[in-house]
């Protein structure tokens, strides 16, 4: 397994048919944590971020998931490969452009992955295909402990993890679900919702985390407070507050759509479908937006042309740099909307797909 | 032959089939007569437009065009059947929605229709596929002659025809071409192509004449000069001047499209076609336009899953009135922009063609 067999095989949490697949896309956690003996990476020297590199590559290596762990040197790697790890969501834009010596231990099934010399020296991420947050925490719990058996986390009895950023004191943990939310956005109620869910102190972002837009109606919400709470509380909350909560308004929007406004909802369902099997060149903004209707058509049965598996291997292969890689070549912005379409197509129409290992 | 079939079938003009047709949709030439004996009819009593209508409507009865002629009592008329005639090019706005006694006689191909008691006492409309001047002008030459055996028209040795408006005094006659021109209008040279023509004090006007707006980039070229040039002449500055002058230009920006911007003019077309076999609810002036493209990629090759016919028939049965006729029954704006989507996939999935008399 190398980051070329990345670009044509959907991991596991891509798969789309987790727990609640129709509105969850995947729960995430993540772990950030520091060495003792080593200054946070600000005040870190060259060599002190490469010794932080081997010894945590070293640990990594031993490491014991479910499935083979490659290691990436991300200041080693080409730009194109930087890239399609973000679009992955295995590594964050801010360490893709970073300096220094870092990296990326990615498990082959792509649940886990853990980034060298980030903002902290070891964030740990795992990641599962719809609702499963209690399951990505035993997997994230499992794997801190068997690293803290080889290593030594800064941790103060008073304060817990200490960390780079303050925000993350404590914990260190982040929870992150990407939700579906199609029709909330089409009643006009989205709005009410997000603002419920930051009296709660939690942040809604973009379909590529911190700073971005949300765009084919994909939102993260993750929590803000990583102090004062256990981890298991933290969870909690998502598993059984805000997170049902969500999903039952989008699922009360989806019947509202289906039984008082049908031919609108099928309308935008099937337009959009007939964009992408007829477009000759698309934007990758365009797509999320379009693939983002058809996949509401699909989960609520307007659309039985096209199944979920396909929409989710379009969703992730028509971002540039797997567009890139899957054509071997590097291709200008316009250049690449036309080889999108092209792909899409293809793709739509049951042909090209040779990427495929489920 | 009646009203109701003319709902179903689409007459001659229609087949897109005529000298020129990827560009010239229709050839129409209109002469204006006012009878002898009779005020024009601002100043006619109810009595004298009864009178007028019965001379007319008798006068008609016995003319021998290529086929059956009937007759359409426009004051008796629902207002369906009066917009469906409008849809049809067969009576002006104007006629639908006037007072008193007033009438239109059509042929069964429609070719020929006669307004009795429109502005003038009569207005004789003979329309023909592509570019067909020549054949029109002899069509209603002999039908102006043929009436003119029976009934005397208002005429003055210096002036000419006598008409109620004074622009059309002289020899009565509108010439109008009725072009399509979408690439001139995705290259950005419209507006210079008009301005010439403006200047050649040529008329430039939407899909419905006067005071309509240009749709689905349909343009309809007429003469505003009736007077001190005979009809030959009119219709050589047409035939041998601004016409193929306009065709070369769209000509030429369709192989500028073709060579060098291949993908964003199939895209345009493609896009188009799909939303038209996708779309659950449209508006006329969407379908116009995307029609519009569709016609544009079967000229030019590019699209080969759909014929010119069904785009023909297409743009014809999916205007309101004919909407309504083709259900038989009266629908809301919003209904009927559902029934015409259903009616689009359908004949784009090549069921549902009951109106096919070829």
């Amino acid at each position: 397994m190398n980051l070329d067999d990345l670009a044509t095989q959907p991991g596991e949490w891509l798969r789309g048919d987790g727990p609640l697949s129709e509105i969850v896309i995947s729960s995430r956690i993540r772990l950030a944590r520091n060495l003792v003996g080593f200054p946070f990476l600000g005040k870190a020297t060259a060599t002190q971020r490469r010794e932080l590199q081997r010894i945590l590559r070293d640990r990594i290596k031993t490491l014991k998931v479910d499935d083979d762990v490659f290691y990436v040197e991300i200041d080693r790697s080409e730009e194109l490969d930087r890239q399609l790890l973000v679009e992955r969501h295995l590594i964050s834009r801010q360490h893709a452009e970073g300096d220094g010596s870092r990296g990326v231990a990615v498990s082959g099934r792509e649940t886990v992955a853990l980034m060298v010399n980030e903002e902290d020296h070891l964030r740990i991420q795992v990641i599962r295909s719809g609702l499963q947050l209690d399951e990505a925490w035993q997997d994230i719990n499992h794997i801190d402990d068997a690293i803290e058996e080889d290593v030594e986390y800064a941790f103060h009895e008073q304060y817990g993890y200490l960390t780079a950023c303050l925000t993350n004191v404590g914990t260190g943990i982040r929870v992150s679900v990407m939700l579906h939310l199609p029709a909330l956005k089409l009643t006009g109620e989205l709005e009410r919702v997000f603002r419920a869910a930051k009296d709660m102190r939690l942040a809604i972002r973009g379909l590529h985390g911190e700073g971005t837009e949300a765009t084919g109606d994909f939102y993260q919400v993750s929590n803000q407070i990583t102090l004062g709470r256990s981890e298991e509380e933290i969870i909690d909350d998502f598993k059984n507050g805000v997170i049902p909560k969500i999903i039952e308004y989008e699922t009360r929007a989806r019947d509202l759509l289906v039984r008082e406004k049908s031919s609108a909802l099928d309308d935008r369902i099937f337009r959009a479908l007939g964009a992408l099997e007829n477009a000759r060149t698309v934007s990758s903004e365009e797509t999320l937006f379009l693939l983002s209707h058809v996949r509401m058509g699909v989960n609520l049965g307007r659309l039985d042309s096209v199944d979920l598996k396909t929409v989710n291997d379009l969703f992730l292969m028509t971002q540039p740099a797997h567009l890139q890689k899957l054509r071997g070549e590097r291709l200008t912005g316009e250049e690449r909307s036309i080889a999108r379409a092209e792909y899409i197509r293809q793709r739509l129409a049951g042909g090209g797909n040779n990427n495929n290992n489920n």
